[in-house]
């Protein structure tokens, strides 16, 4: 194992630069101008692997193509599977950036560039880890496959209906995705919950179109009033949903979670200086990590009714509505949720409004014990290649490809995020952490014996 | 009396033919293409005047003039005053008319043009009165001034002022206005009251930013939902107000007048149908009539908040917002309801958001008894000239020229509308009545002998 680990620690100046022409390519694949730019990065990616000694190939979908590459396969191992992206956002707004997203730049221990922490370094990392038994001729105690695709970044249209036709080939004991974040360089962690969601729009109408409030207001039902009245009727004074059955098959939170939400680095009083907020808000009795995280929530995204420009327009609105999405969490189904919460909302609305639903999205909550041998495993590495204890997160938003993994290959999936929270994914100025990069190969090349060999 | 009744009667046909002149000028103060017409028009109206024997002159203003044609003034008669207005709303949208706007077009007993209800034919009806009493030389029992001006329909701009500087010539003992409406022909209306207004905006202000609903959702007081909750608040079930106070200065309504108002053609079952609703809805123990003409209103205008496009955004909106306006009745003030309503919404707002309150425009709510001797007299015109027993109305929008009149002249004003429901004010085909204009022309005639002596 030493011999992997010096491998990577004498070779992290080629692994930046390498990484720099990766980063190089600007795969944005938002941008039809940009497809060329993704299957010259999907073949460069592919052609890397080769030279690393991986079988590689460039999978064509009817969108931006999946890069496959995988160690021989033997008989008797583990098969594990690192999934990754390597299309990325678009970089606008570009002059907000320092330096041009595509001409990556380092300063300090900082890779600049659009794509760096999301996610092609993180995924690079993984590479690394597995070039470093390669070429040092270590065997690798299980086979592994690595799925790099380039439509992330435009909802994974194609990486389903690969999985299943893949099924075969993918069949493993576990995914690894490094693309989540830890709180901090000194508290590595594993995030081993995701939320769900629903999402819905209500909309009451009242009169057959707007009416002059002086004609007519006070003989007929607002429905921006009854909208209201309606949507406050759904949160009680202790911020718990007030919908019946709503929390009936909620996961309960165990000792172990809660103590370990404890350590993490992030105070009260920080959260409400970032968010920029006069004080937090949420179900009593739960932490804010609790509340954010592991907590299901009734968000109202947007509001629109009636007049809404400048001045005023005194009416009777025709119509309101309201955009909201549900965050759930194990074992919340998304149908009888959905289920739970319209025929609620039917039976509270008034006779003086037409009440109508018009159901969105819906995505599984997702969970892996972090108790379980394949967890344990995996705090093991990180804790050996951070020299750092790490930390237990949940994640309060929704990855959905997590949930095709387990439905199509039946296999968890292991979030261990390399990013830091001042990376700027998604924003100008992305960067990517060289200690995280570095850090991050190490703990891949150490998992997969934690991982073969999980009982040690 | 007679010979006044008789020429009327008699001069019909020419009235319309010069009706229609009138109707030909484009006098739509909207548009600034249209300023010359605006002229033209206030010119052939005072030139008008002054064939029937008035004294006129065309006031200018920094916006479109004003026309003011008056009776030679004597000692020891009253003095009223008719206010009109000859321009127009824009025709626009064009297509929908049957015929040009402003080629008047006669079917059966309705003209139709741009104009001829609102106000031209309205106003034109008291003219032909005034001629009648000219033109066959009888003595009228008091002196008139004609005031019509060029901007009601932006705003009377300039109006107030104008009554400022030329007080000493417009003083007077009533204003008479028609330019309301009655419920139908048989039912020719004295409106006696108007509702006030106060219009206000408010934000609550959450997050810095609209927040990642995954990342932050539950931890965070969601401004729509605050909004709502809010808003909730002030109403109750039985469609009151709840805002402390909120109700204290309201001048109830007298059995006289809860009796007339059950004399009005309009059942509940024809306005829901009208309005389109599933159901009326107002404050418990006031008819529907009452609610939207007598009664205080708390109205949502207007709702913004957050994402609006297709499909759904997982945010936590930053802020969320209402346009608000209340319509109020005699005697609330607008600036102490205003203090009120901010008031309470400042005491209720959780900590959890920033409220911020932006005050727009307001206007006393106003009201003639209906048992004044000037009421009173105006009642005894409408009978007569219409041969059925009059109506009392109130209105529930506001008319700020009438608050204006009482400030600054100190007199009172008599809606004596002649507009019908299905007359198209301010829409495509808009028409007036030709029974309206005689019964109207009868009603000017008879009202100058009654209100000038009011004991008769």
């Amino acid at each position: 194992m030493q011999i992997v680990l010096d491998y990577l620690k004498q070779n992290q100046a080629r692994f930046v630069a390498e990484l720099c022409e990766f980063l190089r390519f600007p795969s944005v694949s938002a941008q039809p101008q940009h497809k060329p730019d993704l299957q010259n990065c999907a073949a460069w990616l592919a052609n890397h692997c080769r030279q690393i000694g991986l079988q590689a190939k460039v999978c064509p979908t009817s969108g931006h193509p999946i890069v496959v590459a995988k160690t021989v396969r033997r008989k008797n191992v583990p098969h594990f599977m690192v999934y990754g992206h390597y299309d990325v956002q678009p970089p606008e707004p570009l002059d907000l950036w320092k330096s041009p997203p595509f001409e990556p730049r380092i300063e300090g221990r900082s890779i600049f560039a659009r794509g760096s922490t999301d996610n092609k370094g993180q995924h690079f990392a993984h590479l690394k880890a597995v070039e470093a038994y390669l070429k040092t001729g270590t065997p690798l105690p299980c086979d592994l496959t690595l799925v790099i695709e380039g439509e992330e970044e435009v909802g994974s249209k194609h990486l389903a209906e690969f999985l299943k036709t893949s099924r075969a080939e993918l069949n493993c004991d576990a995914i690894v995705v490094s693309d989540t974040g830890m709180p901090d360089i000194k508290h590595p962690a594993l995030t081993y919950a995701l939320r769900g969601i629903i999402a819905f729009e209500i909309t009451l109408c009242g009169p057959s179109r707007d009416l002059h409030s002086g004609g007519f207001g006070g003989a007929v039902d607002n429905p921006a009033m009854a909208l209201s009245q309606l949507l406050a009727k759904l949160r009680d004074k202790n911020g718990r949903i007030a919908i019946p059955y709503f929390y009936d098959d909620v996961a309960p939170l165990s000792a172990y979670e809660r103590k370990e939400f404890k350590r993490l680095p992030i105070k009260d009083s920080e959260l409400q200086k970032l968010l920029g907020v006069k004080k937090l808000f949420g179900e009593r009795g739960y932490t804010p990590t609790e509340q954010r995280s592991a907590r299901p929530t009734f968000e109202i995204n947007g509001l629109t009714s009636g007049y809404q420009g400048e001045g005023s327009k005194t009416i009777v609105p025709a119509w309101a509505r309201a955009k909201i999405t549900c965050r759930l969490v194990p074992n919340q189904n998304p149908a009888r949720i959905r289920k739970i919460v319209c025929d609620h909302l039917k039976k509270i609305c008034p006779p003086t409004v037409r009440l109508e639903i018009e159901a969105g999205h819906g995505a599984e909550a997702y969970l892996v014990s972090p108790t379980s041998p394949q967890a344990q495993a995996a705090l093991r590495a990180l804790r050996a290649a951070f020299n750092r204890e790490p930390v237990l997160l949940r994640e309060g938003g929704s990855i959905s490809i997590v949930n095709d993994f387990k439905k199509v290959l039946g296999a968890d999936t292991l979030l261990l995020g390399l990013g830091l929270p001042g990376d700027n994914a998604h924003s100008p100025n992305e960067k990517f952490d060289l200690d995280c990069f570095e850090s991050g190969q190490r703990m891949s090349a150490l998992l997969w014996r934690e991982l073969s060999h999980p009982g040690i």
